[in-house]
């Protein structure tokens, strides 16, 4: 699917505690003092109605099989595209998503076990193609991200087992390894201001070659 | 895809105001009474989660892009199809429906106008390729389906244009033609009583055929 838009899609992954949303206010924050026009927005939840499906997907008290989970995050997904991050990218802007469809293969098909063909369909379906230009993906050992949490008020997907959240890493990386070219790798567990360097230093690259082209449609 | 399950699937369709669940109860008693293992149950909303995505897809307030409203009837379906359908089937029961993946085609492909594929492929990925056995069509006019409701409350599918729900009835007939093995068309303008006897019958008929060789795999 070709690109039709002239704005950037940037996506934040990373498994639970690793610090992309801290990060990601951090790049936006650069961003707008550089004089980009960007939004920061994030899945599940970036619209009214996400917000709703966010709900009760974050639910403790519910049974939420596999594939209606992978369905409900494309449903947040086909609304957060068609009302936020697709008119911005049309508009020019460059758009930070915390979470996109990276999130999906690494929750849904590495870590719960559902087909990844299943989960890349309702990706494709939910985001009519879309694709991050960048995705920075924040890594560090599950155990240390943990540590920066607070036990007390897990929600569903946080309150999974380790090894679930060990498969989801395990997933974000076979993610990077299967595109090279789109996932930056930054290693989450160093001090937050080395992280943020590492994260603005990434995006700070990537600008150079899309301010160059910024008008090719 | 096989059929790997002893139960029976039925469907009930039809546009608003068509009777159908009604319809449904009528002959779920009938099936009762004569003996058979029945459970009656609908769409969207048969499930604990299906509830919720009930609750936001009725919601009056809200807009939900068309994507986003396949993929939650969708997400609904998946659930209701693994937690209460699929296996009660196994179970040998018969299984009546109230709306299943034919509303899908008529509400969401017909007459929102997503693609009738991509449409397709969530009620294949949310149902696992799941076709009733038997589809009861109830067919009316859209004004006389409307003069049997009260206008007062409503919902966000209800209060749509008088061209969406005649664009409703002309998917369930387009339907109706491309599986003309599996979908019985009952005229429902009749009374209730007449439109009674018409689904009794059809399902009577229908199991002729399903007793004969229920043991069948």
């Amino acid at each position: 699917m070709g690109k039709n838009h002239r704005g950037l899609l940037i996506s934040f992954e990373g498994p639970e505690g690793s610090g992309k949303s801290t990060q990601a206010e951090i790049v936006y924050k650069w961003l707008l003092k550089k004089g980009y026009e960007t939004i920061l927005t994030w899945e599940p939840g970036g619209t009214e109605l996400g917000k709703l499906v966010r709900d009760i997907l974050l639910n403790r008290g519910l049974f939420i099989a596999p594939k209606a989970e992978m369905l409900l995050y494309g449903a947040d997904r086909a609304q957060h595209v068609e009302e936020v991050i697709y008119p911005a990218l049309k508009n020019g802007k460059i758009v930070l998503c915390d979470r996109f469809i990276d999130s999906s293969l690494a929750y849904q098909a590495y870590a719960r076990g559902l087909d990844i063909n299943f989960v890349e369909q309702i990706n494709i379906l939910a985001s009519g193609g879309l694709i991050p230009d960048l995705t920075l993906l924040f890594d560090l050992p599950i155990e240390e991200g943990f540590k920066r949490k607070k036990r007390g008020d897990f929600d569903r997907i946080e309150r999974e087992s380790l090894e679930f959240h060990k498969a989801v890493r395990e997933g974000y990386l076979a993610v990077a390894r299967n595109n090279p070219h789109r996932v930056k790798l930054i290693d989450a567990s160093r001090p937050l201001e080395s992280v943020a360097e590492a994260a603005i230093s990434a995006v700070d690259e990537f600008l150079k070659g899309w301010d160059g082209d910024a008008e090719a449609d």
